[in-house]
């Protein structure tokens, strides 16, 4: 961490500065420019450092934080991939991962019939919403427990894993008895409790981006699930909410190669709410694989136009099996296997 | 609701659109236009609209909504402003609310003293965090129901009513045995198993808008505490999240005549988060009161370079007075008392 | 264009919104529905519809547009996709465009150089910027018309037709001197008089999209161009402006298939800028053509730590050289050749 | 300037980055860490600093900018507040100005009459389009020379002075032929030759902010015009562009205390553009005098319906007179005289 002082800055001030470095047990390291004092902090202390504690001293202009604030998502610490097991294979190596589903399990037919369908077709695990986030009281919620009961019966009847939403801590232990992968919403990204009692699990848990967080952000909310003792966390771009309005929203491809840079965790990439279209869901599957992402969850219903839930977006089966197609050849194209 | 046709849509997708309604209920009403067919939905039905049922049919272009998709929270249906009954006084009348402490309840003798510096200063409510949410899981997270209990004694010598964050549905049983409002952060607008448990109590409740959501998505949230049966929200301006890093977020002052259009709930500003800056609060504090705000939520710290959260955007008790007395005169010349 | 009336409205109202219709030369189809009474405006005529006039009209809650305010970049008026005649080839065809060179022309010998190896590494046309808009008037601006003519010379030698920026209306007789393409940069996409300037000619136009401008602003600029005349414009993506500050700009691959279905306009990536970053500029470059752009502009510097512009996100002609062995891959994946 | 180097840098680097600095004429200054080496450039040297020479060195890691990169603009370098004669007065005191009219200059009578009711409603000068950037190149492009001389018949018979755009260079002298205050549009904010060529005269410029610029980059186009001698520069908020959608723009607040702290330019609010709706026009107006704006810009109409550009924003000049009371009580209590 550096310290910027204000070219006005008085020297008791710096002193000020300087003493409570000290006091938090790392040494200063005073470098004295034209306008501004510039203080470094050195060495190591078991008191965490706070930026700002000393951003809100007297005579400081800015903290610059130099190391990253997430130790055990970084890839400095961690260089090799993480892998995660699910269902007998290791999801992050060669083999693209692709969740297939309906957005919310509808029925137990539905569910049951599409798993078989997304598997024949090529996909390597299951998704459907049994709880439902809904920006609106009055749209459907899901089928709740029930609707675990038969994603379950559609994995003992497909092979494929199941990947379903938990919304609250109080579901946590229930999904944990039917799912694969625990999938976090968007919208609960920064819903620290939740993110502590999926910790606490053993469970794969694929965490997707947040609509307004930025790719540190995704990142520390991956911390508080490993520092809770779980290391099997996925990644997930799902789009970014910007002023742009011809797609649902604006799917960010540069998270994929920044997030392989920064952390060892896999990235999967949702082209469904990652564009809202299911026009565009191809191309951008086939551009998130060639960007590096190392799975995909892609929503898919019989009949769109009956869906209780982003009908839009969703492809329909043999849409599904033309982007399989594509996909592979673009996953052979850079070295994978779809 | 409107549904828009291609130009190229075919006669049979025109016909199946005006099935469709007809079987949700509904009259469709056509108009043929040089390129588009136009469909408007006319009447009443129990069946609820979902433009994405329309939307995903073969040749719709785009379905557009025309009413709101709340209702409880629409000053279209509730003309007349929400009051909101709290301690002896009735928030979202002429007097402005002004909420004011620590971001964190740090101790027991902190919290009791600065809730008598803020009454004295003239803030009309207190607010501290006992339990925090940190984008860091290596960050302070809060005294838990020790701070609860802290904050009750500082009610109980203060005599001001306490606003205080809930995180999680496990703890709105707990909370709402101290507090006077529950506070649902940022991060958890979109929390809607929250929403729906802070709607099943008749607390007050302090909704903050999301920093990537939008005053519709911020209406929709209300909606859910309303529909609940709990009618006592107030909804809080905190800053978005832009391009723009001077300040921590952008504060939209815009969000509060419009909130004061749509809704007849009340409207809090809060400086501190919207801008990041001490320095900054004071005057966009005046701002908001003068665009029409019905109170302030502020961050206020004895020494904010010691604060355990938030520092930089504290303001010292002083300067907290000294705000006070500007913002007196501000809420006179647009005839409110503060 | 639809007119949506307020619940409030008066008859008076509606029928001064109607007479407007009428006086504009429109046929208006009125809707009653429950709350609210819609307007559509049905027929042609010569007088073009202002959405504002009708959207400040008494008791009018909204105006919808329906269809697209382009028309000559329109795909749904001209379905074909737009060849652009280059150095001999056509431009979106099947062979995807590769722009390569500097950021900035530094020297006569720098260009002549780049530009060879730029051919031999299979680009297809060079890039270089004589006229250079910088954030700061302390930065390097450029070496003007001498700059012009050493790209000139480097077509010569290389045989590499030349894309060039042109920032201001009196530049554009010069440009066209020297250049093959005629680039308008991001910050000049509604400069308007260049944008009727460049229009005038019948030299190519690589028009940048703004870093804030929506794909229909881009459409609308790129109208502005067409209506003068000139019909050779391919358009650019290369990245907006949002909260992530990770990498310089957004590179919005989305933008690809929906530009590619609303316009038949070629459509080009540009991974340098939409990155900010030389080590994410391959990635990206595969995803843009996966996801179906029919050409790529790079920057490509000797020694991108001496770059008078940019080197942060510059390739070594050797990295470059390795881009194209991988785009050449996917592009075969997707059916295209690079 | 300090360069953080890779943990994982080598000594050789390091020895390079040193050499380069010395080179460049500055002094380094080396910090060891325990992970990073950080090394700040101190002393003064007749060669600028180039952050990206140095970002793109091997080893880097980042780059921190300490000083601001404007001088003439910055309030370090000039403490004092600008004052800005305009018609007798000096902007920038403890009067705010206040620019009022119509979007475009319409006709001759139009605008002389609304000169005489905006100067008897109290507003100090008058704005109206001559030339008018529009999104469409089918929208009204405003009645150019013959607007102006309209523009300067109506300060003879009203005595306000004139604020006009000016678009492209080639119109710079003829717009100071008739304009008082020459107006850059937030779409002409990075037209660097514009820029240029403004501050090349003497003339006042009313400079936009560009609707995806940030304070700094506005800063950055107000030193281009201050470089070139015209120290007669005033800064205009006219917010920006974000994902909220119930508003045009979303008017930055927060920048008018950002701007006061970090420049001595006087700044102007234009809550028109700001918020896109009459209804909303007024209490923006209010808050932006309430956060210590030096002035206003409103566009004003007779009948907002039948206005050929922005009749949806425009107030009608009973609702101006409203606003200048509502203002003056605003200004009365931040201690302003409107």
């Amino acid at each position: 961490m550096i310290v910027v002082m204000k070219p006005e800055a008085r020297s008791r001030e710096i002193s000020e500065v300087i003493a409570r470095i000290e006091s938090d047990g790392y040494r200063a390291h005073l470098s004295q420019g034209e306008q501004h004092t510039i203080i470094g902090l050195v060495g190591e202390s078991p008191t965490p450092l706070r930026e700002e504690h000393y951003s809100s001293m007297g005579g400081v202009q800015k903290v610059v934080r130099i190391s990253a604030p997430y130790k055990l998502a970084s890839r400095h610490f961690h260089p090799l991939d993480t892998r995660i097991p699910l269902n007998g294979s290791q999801m992050g190596d060669e083999k693209i991962l692709v969740i297939a589903g309906p957005c919310s399990v509808e029925s137990r037919e539905q569910i049951i019939e599409m798993a078989c369908m997304m598997k024949e077709a090529g996909a390597t695990a299951l998704r459907g919403g049994a709880f439902k986030p809904r920006t609106s009281p009055y749209s459907f919620q899901g089928h709740g427990e029930k609707g675990l009961q038969w994603l379950a019966e559609a994995r003992e009847r497909s092979g494929l894993p199941v990947v379903t939403e938990v919304m609250d801590t109080a579901q946590v232990e229930m999904v944990c008895q039917y799912a694969d992968v625990l999938q976090i919403g968007a919208r609960n990204m920064q819903n620290f409790s939740l993110l502590n009692r999926v910790g606490e699990t053993q469970r794969a848990v694929l965490l997707k981006r947040g609509m307004s967080s930025t790719v540190e952000d995704l990142l520390m909310s991956a911390e508080y699930v490993l520092a809770n003792g779980n290391k099997r966390v996925m990644l997930c771009e799902r789009g970014i909410r910007t002023f742009e309005k011809a797609t649902r929203n604006t799917f960010d491809v540069n998270a994929i190669p920044v997030l392989k840079a920064l952390t060892h965790l896999p990235v999967i990439a949702d082209p469904s709410h990652g564009t809202g279209y299911s026009e565009y869901v191809t191309p951008i599957a086939r551009a998130a694989i060639a960007a590096g992402a190392d799975g995909l969850i892609v929503e898919v219903h019989p009949s769109p136009e009956k869906a209780y839930s982003d009908g839009r977006q969703s492809l329909k089966p043999e849409q599904f099996k033309e982007m399989m197609e594509q996909v592979r050849r673009v996953a052979d194209a850079v070295g994978r296997k779809a």
